[in-house]
């Protein structure tokens, strides 16, 4: 286990060499809608875009723009997804990069494009425009928190975070910040995360830890793997920690890797817990699959089914619906075998043992229900692999249907 | 196109040499609980069974008894699954069978059992043991009405239809009766649907025709395929319209099977439309797609969105997130190819041609939307293959947020 340290403030100007602003431009009614972040330094990006089939103009761009050994600003506006905008899409998303690349004396190759909101209409880009360069102008050590807020659109917080660990004698700061308030089905709702470190690390190094980092981490959040047209996940590091260069698997780059797995579950978490109308924080543990992907498919499937997610939200401890989204989950398990337990800090209640259910104490299940974080602990005893996945129950009228089936 | 007559009432005991009946037993407060279909003549049945590995007892034991040359009764309760049940559930499912073929002077293989309702709870058989003797004394040739009845759960209507068609110079019904309600993902519902026919037609021919028949029809209803614990659909045929029998892919069978899949995909549509809280019925049509499976897994991934799903009962005319649904459907296409357009009775309006936007008429896609029926009609172009689907809006509060997101 890594000994970290988490910052009380949590604004990716948090790392040294890191400058960002977050505006209001216009394309949202009165609500911040651009941001910028900027290196001083030159700096080696990664990034994971979308599977979706149908890609935004940004991603397309980004997914070139990656390849450049330096990449030292990240424009994002909201409120607008520039997406299924056709050739003018693509122009746009590249006036945003070359913008912000004259305003900053970099190239357009250099600079990375996030946009988020409505699908289909073509971007405000008389707005757009004049509004990176004023956003260019606010760049400062102080705009972490602005930037956080301008990439959110149904979200109800902002979701940003700070760690520091001790590398090779250095202090070196990872902060994070990210949209996507979930929705009903997360692979629709765009998910942005932005990461900054001060650590040396080669660019191949940076991609093969955030590659890794994503899988764990955004991609168990409720549903599935899928993603909608704009989603995207960028580290950049600039080095300035001054470490020895990280240029192989070796033991900086594990602990480097342990820290930002952290920071992309807690950012994770974060989205999951702020699912439109969530209440409760979910977490599914499932242990003892025969294969990994196993693992994957029955935790993904219980955290993605509504009527899961409504049961939650009635305080219903309802394990028959549980057992039915690991039935066709599409992962192997032997039905006889699985233990299925709730807890949290109220207490364990075990509900199912071999496949068959048990007198449980349904007034302690009742109260671990209650509570805004439950984790659902579910045992194949089938191998040795295990997941976690997160999400959040599914709240409001409609819900009270499934939400109060069984009682 | 073949030629059918739909009967005004729709009962399956519409059907010369079938009886039925459908009691309160006590499973449930006051509604009616448990149903048997009995045929006088003997008959070859035909069954598909859900494919979640997590299969209720009466599922079990029935992928047995179906093998039997002779199925003279179905019996089914609500109220209770009997799944997740162990021994003691497939003993409970024996034991149903055990009583009805006691009372019907059968062996309990020719006997089917169908349970829904809550999972993991053993079957109170002290009620329902007596409740089935009760049911076989009330058996009558007008009980098609009450049996449809009895099997219904969330259901807010019963779903049954009757067709005629004539082959071989005689005429032929096929009756048939379905629950389910859609909630929010059909996968999770249990979906039942029992047809009787009088037709003669060997076992073999009539499973043919019923597993193709499921495949375009419950198969296509929302979300995927994956079915509940419980679900199933058996057809049983006694022969008594005297045609020659049909025992080979004849014409005769081929206009047995559209008349079959005519019932089929009827009874899917009023499952969707009785999705919960559903107010309209939307269908997606698919065409011009590479390979089938290419225009399945499109057309259901569009059906199954949420987002999708809440758009249409904002009446927004939100195409973006059929793009962005059909993107991550895992079916191949060519976003630059893609046409959409909605059209019901009101009309037809085209939003989207080769993959980009159109300007179009915002008050008569309005009107369309407004309407309790939807076609969603996607083009690919892209090949020969088509598919259809069938899925209901999502209304209450909750959905306000992603219906009116683009407003």
């Amino acid at each position: 286990m890594i000994i970290l340290k988490i910052l009380n403030h949590a604004y990716i100007t948090d790392v040294p060499g890191f400058k960002a602003a977050g505006i209001h431009c216009g394309v949202k009614k009165s609500k911040k809608d651009l941001c910028i972040i900027y290196s001083e330094e030159k700096t080696v990006a990664a990034g994971t875009f979308t599977t979706n089939i149908v890609k935004a103009a940004p991603i397309i761009m980004n997914m070139n723009h990656i390849q450049s050994h330096n990449t030292q600003a990240i424009v994002v506006n909201s409120g607008n997804a520039n997406a299924c905008t056709g050739p003018k899409g693509l122009e746009d998303a590249y006036h945003m990069a070359k913008t912000v690349a004259d305003c900053l004396d970099l190239s357009p190759q250099e600079v990375l494009v996030g946009s988020t909101g409505i699908i289909g209409l073509p971007l405000p880009m008389n707005i757009i425009t004049p509004g990176i360069k004023k956003a260019c102008n606010a760049l400062s050590s102080m705009g972490g928190g602005d930037a956080a807020e301008a990439i959110m659109t149904t979200d109800t917080f902002s979701k940003k975070l700070t760690v520091e660990i001790d590398i090779d004698g250095k202090k070196i700061r990872i902060s994070g910040m990210a949209k996507g308030s979930g929705m009903i089905h997360p692979n629709m709702a765009t998910m942005l995360s932005f990461i900054v470190s001060d650590i040396k690390i080669s660019k191949e190094m940076l991609s093969i830890a955030l590659k890794s980092s994503v899988e764990d981490s955004y991609n168990m959040i409720s549903v599935d793997g899928d993603m909608s047209t704009n989603d995207m996940v960028i580290a950049m590091a600039n080095g300035v920690a001054e470490n020895t260069l990280i240029d192989s698997e070796n033991d900086d780059f594990i602990k480097f890797k342990e820290a930002l797995d952290f920071l992309n579950k807690e950012l994770a978490k974060m989205i999951a817990k702020d699912g439109e109308g969530a209440t409760k924080l979910i977490e599914v543990s499932l242990y003892h699959a025969k294969t990994l992907e196993d693992a994957k498919s029955c935790a993904k499937s219980v955290i993605s089914s509504s009527l899961v997610k409504s049961a939650f939200f009635g305080s219903d401890a309802n394990w028959g619906r549980i057992m039915c989204a690991l039935g066709y989950s599409r992962g192997n398990f032997i039905p006889g075998k699985v233990d299925i337990s709730f807890q949290n800090q109220l207490g364990h209640v075990t509900l199912l043992k071999d496949g068959k259910p048990l007198d449980f104490d349904e007034k302690l299940a009742k109260d671990i229900l209650d509570a805004d974080y439950i984790n659902i602990i579910i045992d194949l005893k089938d191998g040795s692999h295990k997941s976690t996945a997160w999400g959040c129950d599914l709240s409001y009228d409609y819900v009270k249907i499934n939400g109060s089936y069984r009682s």
